[in-house]
Protein backbone atom coordinates (compact mmCIF):
# COMPACT_ATOMS: atom_id res chain seq x y z
CA UNK A 1 0.00 0.00 0.00
CA UNK A 2 1.28 3.48 -1.00
CA UNK A 3 1.94 6.35 1.19
CA UNK A 4 -0.17 8.92 0.77
CA UNK A 5 0.58 12.55 1.29
CA UNK A 6 -1.13 15.68 1.08
CA UNK A 7 -0.60 19.36 0.15
CA UNK A 8 -2.19 22.60 0.60
CA UNK A 9 -1.09 25.13 -1.36
CA UNK A 10 -1.07 29.25 -1.16
CA UNK A 11 0.75 29.92 -3.63
CA UNK A 12 0.54 29.97 -6.72
CA UNK A 13 -3.63 29.76 -6.52
CA UNK A 14 -6.05 32.30 -8.24
CA UNK A 15 -8.18 34.70 -6.60
CA UNK A 16 -11.48 35.34 -8.13
CA UNK A 17 -10.34 37.60 -10.48
CA UNK A 18 -8.02 34.64 -11.99
CA UNK A 19 -4.51 36.66 -10.82
CA UNK A 20 -1.82 34.81 -9.15
CA UNK A 21 -1.56 35.49 -5.61
CA UNK A 22 -0.27 34.10 -2.49
CA UNK A 23 -3.80 33.24 -0.14
CA UNK A 24 -2.96 33.79 3.68
CA UNK A 25 -2.83 30.75 5.83
CA UNK A 26 -5.63 30.38 8.26
CA UNK A 27 -5.62 27.89 11.58
CA UNK A 28 -8.88 26.13 10.64
CA UNK A 29 -7.50 24.68 7.38
CA UNK A 30 -4.39 23.49 9.24
CA UNK A 31 -6.44 21.68 11.86
CA UNK A 32 -9.36 20.88 9.80
CA UNK A 33 -6.71 18.91 7.35
CA UNK A 34 -4.16 17.96 9.98
CA UNK A 35 -7.35 15.97 11.20
CA UNK A 36 -8.55 14.42 8.03
CA UNK A 37 -4.89 13.28 7.28
CA UNK A 38 -4.96 11.63 10.40
CA UNK A 39 -8.29 9.98 10.19
CA UNK A 40 -7.24 8.50 6.63
CA UNK A 41 -3.74 7.43 8.14
CA UNK A 42 -1.94 9.51 5.59
CA UNK A 43 1.91 9.63 5.90
CA UNK A 44 2.31 14.06 6.17
CA UNK A 45 -0.12 17.29 5.66
CA UNK A 46 2.75 19.87 3.73
CA UNK A 47 1.17 23.72 4.15
CA UNK A 48 3.06 24.97 1.09
CA UNK A 49 4.11 28.81 0.99
CA UNK A 50 6.55 31.18 -0.14
CA UNK A 51 6.33 33.61 2.95
CA UNK A 52 8.62 33.43 5.44
CA UNK A 53 5.75 34.73 8.13
CA UNK A 54 3.33 32.51 7.14
CA UNK A 55 5.76 29.90 7.31
CA UNK A 56 6.68 30.44 10.96
CA UNK A 57 3.15 31.63 11.54
CA UNK A 58 2.56 27.80 11.26
CA UNK A 59 5.79 26.47 12.96
CA UNK A 60 4.81 28.28 15.59
CA UNK A 61 1.17 26.93 15.90
CA UNK A 62 2.14 23.48 15.09
CA UNK A 63 4.48 23.56 18.37
CA UNK A 64 1.77 25.10 20.30
CA UNK A 65 -0.95 21.93 19.81
CA UNK A 66 2.17 19.38 19.82
CA UNK A 67 4.61 20.75 22.35
CA UNK A 68 3.02 24.10 23.94
CA UNK A 69 0.19 24.02 26.73
CA UNK A 70 -2.19 22.88 23.46
CA UNK A 71 -0.85 19.40 23.64
CA UNK A 72 -2.40 19.32 27.32
CA UNK A 73 -5.77 21.26 26.50
CA UNK A 74 -6.85 18.72 23.83
CA UNK A 75 -4.17 16.09 22.83
CA UNK A 76 -5.67 14.60 19.75
CA UNK A 77 -4.90 18.21 17.91
CA UNK A 78 -1.72 17.16 19.01
CA UNK A 79 -1.72 14.23 17.17
CA UNK A 80 -3.24 15.59 14.14
CA UNK A 81 -0.72 18.49 13.58
CA UNK A 82 2.25 16.26 14.15
CA UNK A 83 1.68 15.30 10.58
CA UNK A 84 2.14 18.84 9.36
CA UNK A 85 5.50 19.47 7.21
CA UNK A 86 6.29 22.75 6.01
CA UNK A 87 7.39 23.70 2.42
CA UNK A 88 8.20 26.68 0.33
CA UNK A 89 6.97 24.56 -3.08
CA UNK A 90 5.92 21.79 -4.42
CA UNK A 91 9.33 20.70 -5.60
CA UNK A 92 10.30 21.16 -1.93
CA UNK A 93 7.26 18.84 -0.83
CA UNK A 94 8.20 16.01 -3.62
CA UNK A 95 11.38 16.16 -2.06
CA UNK A 96 10.52 15.66 1.40
CA UNK A 97 8.27 12.49 0.46
CA UNK A 98 10.97 11.49 -1.23
CA UNK A 99 13.67 11.34 1.52
CA UNK A 100 11.14 10.07 3.74
CA UNK A 101 9.86 7.22 1.36
CA UNK A 102 13.03 6.26 -0.85
CA UNK A 103 10.90 7.32 -3.47
CA UNK A 104 9.53 10.02 -6.02
CA UNK A 105 5.84 10.30 -5.34
CA UNK A 106 2.70 10.21 -8.16
CA UNK A 107 1.57 14.58 -7.42
CA UNK A 108 -1.95 14.15 -7.74
CA UNK A 109 -3.55 17.49 -8.43
CA UNK A 110 -7.01 18.64 -7.50
CA UNK A 111 -9.51 20.62 -9.23
CA UNK A 112 -13.26 22.18 -8.87
CA UNK A 113 -13.29 22.88 -12.56
CA UNK A 114 -13.84 19.96 -15.59
CA UNK A 115 -11.06 19.58 -17.71
CA UNK A 116 -9.15 17.19 -20.08
CA UNK A 117 -7.67 13.98 -19.17
CA UNK A 118 -8.86 14.01 -15.47
CA UNK A 119 -8.75 10.89 -13.52
CA UNK A 120 -11.33 8.62 -12.10
CA UNK A 121 -11.01 8.01 -7.96
CA UNK A 122 -11.73 4.69 -8.73
CA UNK A 123 -8.36 4.97 -11.20
CA UNK A 124 -6.63 6.84 -8.61
CA UNK A 125 -7.72 4.45 -5.75
CA UNK A 126 -6.19 1.83 -7.66
CA UNK A 127 -2.74 3.40 -8.22
CA UNK A 128 -2.25 2.95 -4.14
CA UNK A 129 -1.74 -0.76 -4.72
CA UNK A 130 1.07 0.13 -5.93
CA UNK A 131 4.38 1.11 -3.98
CA UNK A 132 4.80 4.55 -4.97
CA UNK A 133 3.76 7.38 -2.71
CA UNK A 134 1.19 9.28 -3.83
CA UNK A 135 1.08 13.18 -3.09
CA UNK A 136 -2.31 14.87 -3.38
CA UNK A 137 -2.63 18.64 -4.15
CA UNK A 138 -5.39 20.91 -3.02
CA UNK A 139 -5.48 24.95 -3.77
CA UNK A 140 -6.71 27.68 -1.36
CA UNK A 141 -8.49 30.50 -2.13
CA UNK A 142 -9.82 30.19 -6.14
CA UNK A 143 -7.57 27.21 -6.72
CA UNK A 144 -4.40 25.67 -8.01
CA UNK A 145 -2.82 27.33 -11.19
CA UNK A 146 -3.04 26.01 -14.70
CA UNK A 147 1.13 26.06 -14.28
CA UNK A 148 0.75 23.71 -10.98
CA UNK A 149 -2.32 21.27 -12.96
CA UNK A 150 0.48 21.04 -15.83
CA UNK A 151 3.38 19.99 -13.40
CA UNK A 152 1.46 17.56 -11.49
CA UNK A 153 1.42 13.95 -13.06
CA UNK A 154 -1.98 13.77 -13.08
CA UNK A 155 -5.45 15.64 -11.96
CA UNK A 156 -8.41 13.93 -10.44
CA UNK A 157 -11.59 14.17 -11.03
CA UNK A 158 -13.77 16.90 -9.63
CA UNK A 159 -15.72 15.85 -6.68
CA UNK A 160 -19.49 16.39 -7.12
CA UNK A 161 -22.80 15.68 -5.87
CA UNK A 162 -25.81 14.68 -7.98
CA UNK A 163 -26.03 19.43 -8.63
CA UNK A 164 -24.37 21.47 -10.63
CA UNK A 165 -22.91 23.50 -7.37
CA UNK A 166 -19.42 22.69 -7.66
CA UNK A 167 -18.06 25.12 -5.02
CA UNK A 168 -17.17 23.18 -1.84
CA UNK A 169 -14.77 24.28 1.01
CA UNK A 170 -11.18 22.80 1.17
CA UNK A 171 -12.26 21.56 4.05
CA UNK A 172 -14.96 19.78 2.65
CA UNK A 173 -13.60 18.56 -0.43
CA UNK A 174 -10.36 17.18 1.26
CA UNK A 175 -11.96 15.27 3.68
CA UNK A 176 -14.28 13.71 0.74
CA UNK A 177 -11.70 13.03 -1.36
CA UNK A 178 -9.30 11.10 0.97
CA UNK A 179 -13.03 9.44 2.27
CA UNK A 180 -13.75 8.11 -1.70
CA UNK A 181 -10.18 6.64 -1.74
CA UNK A 182 -9.28 5.51 1.30
CA UNK A 183 -12.35 5.68 3.40
CA UNK A 184 -14.35 2.53 2.36
CA UNK A 185 -12.53 -0.27 4.02
CA UNK B 1 -37.16 10.22 -3.61
CA UNK B 2 -36.67 11.75 -0.03
CA UNK B 3 -36.03 15.47 0.96
CA UNK B 4 -33.10 15.79 2.78
CA UNK B 5 -31.99 18.76 5.46
CA UNK B 6 -28.98 18.78 7.76
CA UNK B 7 -28.77 20.80 10.71
CA UNK B 8 -26.22 22.41 13.20
CA UNK B 9 -26.78 22.11 16.91
CA UNK B 10 -25.20 24.75 18.85
CA UNK B 11 -27.36 23.87 22.13
CA UNK B 12 -27.25 21.19 23.99
CA UNK B 13 -23.61 19.66 22.78
CA UNK B 14 -20.87 19.01 24.94
CA UNK B 15 -17.90 21.03 26.14
CA UNK B 16 -14.67 19.03 26.39
CA UNK B 17 -15.69 18.19 29.80
CA UNK B 18 -18.68 17.18 28.64
CA UNK B 19 -20.86 19.98 30.25
CA UNK B 20 -24.08 21.12 28.36
CA UNK B 21 -23.07 24.37 27.21
CA UNK B 22 -24.58 26.58 23.87
CA UNK B 23 -21.64 26.87 21.74
CA UNK B 24 -20.95 30.37 19.25
CA UNK B 25 -22.10 30.37 16.07
CA UNK B 26 -19.28 30.35 13.34
CA UNK B 27 -19.11 31.65 10.17
CA UNK B 28 -16.84 29.13 8.51
CA UNK B 29 -19.79 26.80 9.64
CA UNK B 30 -22.35 28.17 8.16
CA UNK B 31 -20.78 29.19 4.61
CA UNK B 32 -18.97 25.50 4.67
CA UNK B 33 -22.23 23.53 5.14
CA UNK B 34 -24.24 25.79 3.09
CA UNK B 35 -21.61 24.47 0.23
CA UNK B 36 -22.23 21.27 1.07
CA UNK B 37 -26.03 21.59 1.38
CA UNK B 38 -25.84 23.01 -2.13
CA UNK B 39 -23.30 20.59 -3.89
CA UNK B 40 -25.60 17.65 -2.79
CA UNK B 41 -28.91 19.65 -3.64
CA UNK B 42 -30.18 19.22 0.17
CA UNK B 43 -33.33 21.30 0.63
CA UNK B 44 -32.72 22.82 3.40
CA UNK B 45 -29.84 23.53 6.27
CA UNK B 46 -30.97 24.44 9.88
CA UNK B 47 -28.43 26.91 11.92
CA UNK B 48 -30.03 25.78 15.45
CA UNK B 49 -29.19 27.56 18.36
CA UNK B 50 -31.67 28.75 21.23
CA UNK B 51 -29.08 32.02 21.81
CA UNK B 52 -30.99 35.33 19.94
CA UNK B 53 -27.95 37.50 19.57
CA UNK B 54 -26.97 34.33 17.52
CA UNK B 55 -29.57 33.59 15.40
CA UNK B 56 -29.62 37.21 14.79
CA UNK B 57 -26.06 37.27 13.79
CA UNK B 58 -26.70 33.87 11.41
CA UNK B 59 -29.56 36.07 9.96
CA UNK B 60 -27.65 39.00 9.37
CA UNK B 61 -24.50 37.26 7.51
CA UNK B 62 -27.48 35.15 5.39
CA UNK B 63 -28.55 38.26 4.15
CA UNK B 64 -25.35 40.02 3.71
CA UNK B 65 -24.62 37.13 0.95
CA UNK B 66 -28.24 36.70 -0.29
CA UNK B 67 -29.45 40.16 -0.40
CA UNK B 68 -26.66 42.32 0.65
CA UNK B 69 -23.11 43.40 -1.93
CA UNK B 70 -22.32 39.91 -0.53
CA UNK B 71 -23.99 38.35 -3.67
CA UNK B 72 -22.67 40.81 -5.99
CA UNK B 73 -19.07 39.69 -4.44
CA UNK B 74 -19.87 36.20 -5.00
CA UNK B 75 -22.77 35.39 -6.38
CA UNK B 76 -21.91 31.30 -5.80
CA UNK B 77 -22.27 32.24 -1.62
CA UNK B 78 -25.58 33.32 -2.21
CA UNK B 79 -26.59 30.47 -3.78
CA UNK B 80 -25.58 27.91 -1.29
CA UNK B 81 -26.73 30.25 2.45
CA UNK B 82 -30.04 30.52 0.62
CA UNK B 83 -30.59 26.90 2.16
CA UNK B 84 -30.55 28.60 5.09
CA UNK B 85 -33.14 28.17 8.13
CA UNK B 86 -32.74 29.50 11.27
CA UNK B 87 -34.44 27.56 14.59
CA UNK B 88 -34.18 27.33 18.04
CA UNK B 89 -34.22 23.78 18.82
CA UNK B 90 -35.13 20.26 16.70
CA UNK B 91 -38.52 19.95 17.32
CA UNK B 92 -38.70 23.98 15.56
CA UNK B 93 -36.57 22.49 12.82
CA UNK B 94 -38.63 19.27 12.58
CA UNK B 95 -41.93 21.30 12.16
CA UNK B 96 -40.06 23.49 9.46
CA UNK B 97 -39.61 20.48 7.64
CA UNK B 98 -42.93 18.99 8.26
CA UNK B 99 -44.18 22.31 6.82
CA UNK B 100 -42.42 22.28 3.30
CA UNK B 101 -42.59 18.47 2.65
CA UNK B 102 -46.15 17.47 4.52
CA UNK B 103 -44.52 14.94 6.26
CA UNK B 104 -42.69 14.98 9.48
CA UNK B 105 -38.77 13.71 8.98
CA UNK B 106 -37.00 11.13 10.25
CA UNK B 107 -34.26 12.26 12.44
CA UNK B 108 -31.24 10.80 11.93
CA UNK B 109 -28.09 11.81 14.97
CA UNK B 110 -24.68 11.72 13.89
CA UNK B 111 -22.18 10.73 16.54
CA UNK B 112 -18.39 10.55 16.21
CA UNK B 113 -18.75 8.00 19.02
CA UNK B 114 -19.63 4.27 18.42
CA UNK B 115 -22.42 2.91 20.16
CA UNK B 116 -25.81 1.20 20.29
CA UNK B 117 -27.79 0.61 17.36
CA UNK B 118 -25.80 2.59 14.92
CA UNK B 119 -27.71 2.56 11.16
CA UNK B 120 -25.16 1.67 8.76
CA UNK B 121 -24.62 4.28 5.69
CA UNK B 122 -25.80 1.80 3.08
CA UNK B 123 -28.89 1.35 5.12
CA UNK B 124 -29.42 5.23 5.86
CA UNK B 125 -28.98 5.40 1.99
CA UNK B 126 -31.68 2.73 1.42
CA UNK B 127 -34.21 5.14 3.38
CA UNK B 128 -33.68 7.62 1.14
CA UNK B 129 -35.74 5.81 -1.32
CA UNK B 130 -38.91 6.41 0.71
CA UNK B 131 -40.57 9.52 0.18
CA UNK B 132 -40.07 10.16 3.93
CA UNK B 133 -37.65 13.38 4.52
CA UNK B 134 -34.63 12.85 6.50
CA UNK B 135 -32.91 15.21 8.71
CA UNK B 136 -29.63 14.80 9.39
CA UNK B 137 -28.20 16.16 12.67
CA UNK B 138 -24.88 17.30 13.38
CA UNK B 139 -23.19 18.64 16.63
CA UNK B 140 -21.14 21.57 17.21
CA UNK B 141 -18.15 21.41 20.08
CA UNK B 142 -17.47 17.73 21.46
CA UNK B 143 -20.78 16.70 19.64
CA UNK B 144 -24.92 16.26 20.41
CA UNK B 145 -25.99 15.60 23.97
CA UNK B 146 -27.01 11.62 24.92
CA UNK B 147 -30.57 13.61 25.47
CA UNK B 148 -30.36 14.45 21.24
CA UNK B 149 -29.13 11.10 20.30
CA UNK B 150 -31.96 9.66 22.38
CA UNK B 151 -34.61 12.18 21.44
CA UNK B 152 -33.65 11.50 17.38
CA UNK B 153 -35.15 8.72 15.78
CA UNK B 154 -31.81 6.70 14.45
CA UNK B 155 -28.17 7.49 15.05
CA UNK B 156 -25.97 7.18 12.06
CA UNK B 157 -22.72 4.93 12.31
CA UNK B 158 -19.68 7.22 13.01
CA UNK B 159 -17.28 7.98 9.71
CA UNK B 160 -14.02 6.20 10.30
CA UNK B 161 -10.87 6.07 8.31
CA UNK B 162 -8.77 2.91 8.66
CA UNK B 163 -7.02 4.22 11.49
CA UNK B 164 -8.57 4.34 15.38
CA UNK B 165 -8.50 8.54 15.19
CA UNK B 166 -12.01 9.64 14.66
CA UNK B 167 -11.50 13.52 15.69
CA UNK B 168 -12.91 15.13 12.26
CA UNK B 169 -14.13 18.31 11.83
CA UNK B 170 -17.79 19.10 11.35
CA UNK B 171 -17.58 20.67 7.78
CA UNK B 172 -15.18 17.94 7.02
CA UNK B 173 -17.50 15.19 8.39
CA UNK B 174 -20.50 16.79 7.37
CA UNK B 175 -19.34 16.49 3.36
CA UNK B 176 -17.77 12.66 4.22
CA UNK B 177 -21.43 12.41 5.45
CA UNK B 178 -23.44 13.67 2.52
CA UNK B 179 -21.04 11.95 -0.23
CA UNK B 180 -21.56 8.75 1.44
CA UNK B 181 -25.04 9.02 1.17
CA UNK B 182 -25.81 11.06 -1.94
CA UNK B 183 -22.39 11.06 -4.05
CA UNK B 184 -22.19 8.04 -5.87
CA UNK B 185 -24.45 9.09 -8.85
Amino acid sequence: MADVYIALVHHPVYNKNREVIASALTTVDLHDLARVAATYGLAGFFVVTPLEDQLKLAREMVEHWTKGWGLDYNPNRGQALRLVRLARDLVEARAVVAAETGAEPLTAATSAADGEARMAFSQVAGLLKDERPLLIVFGTAWGLTEEVLAACDITIEAVRGPTEYNHLSVRSAAGIVLDRLLGRG
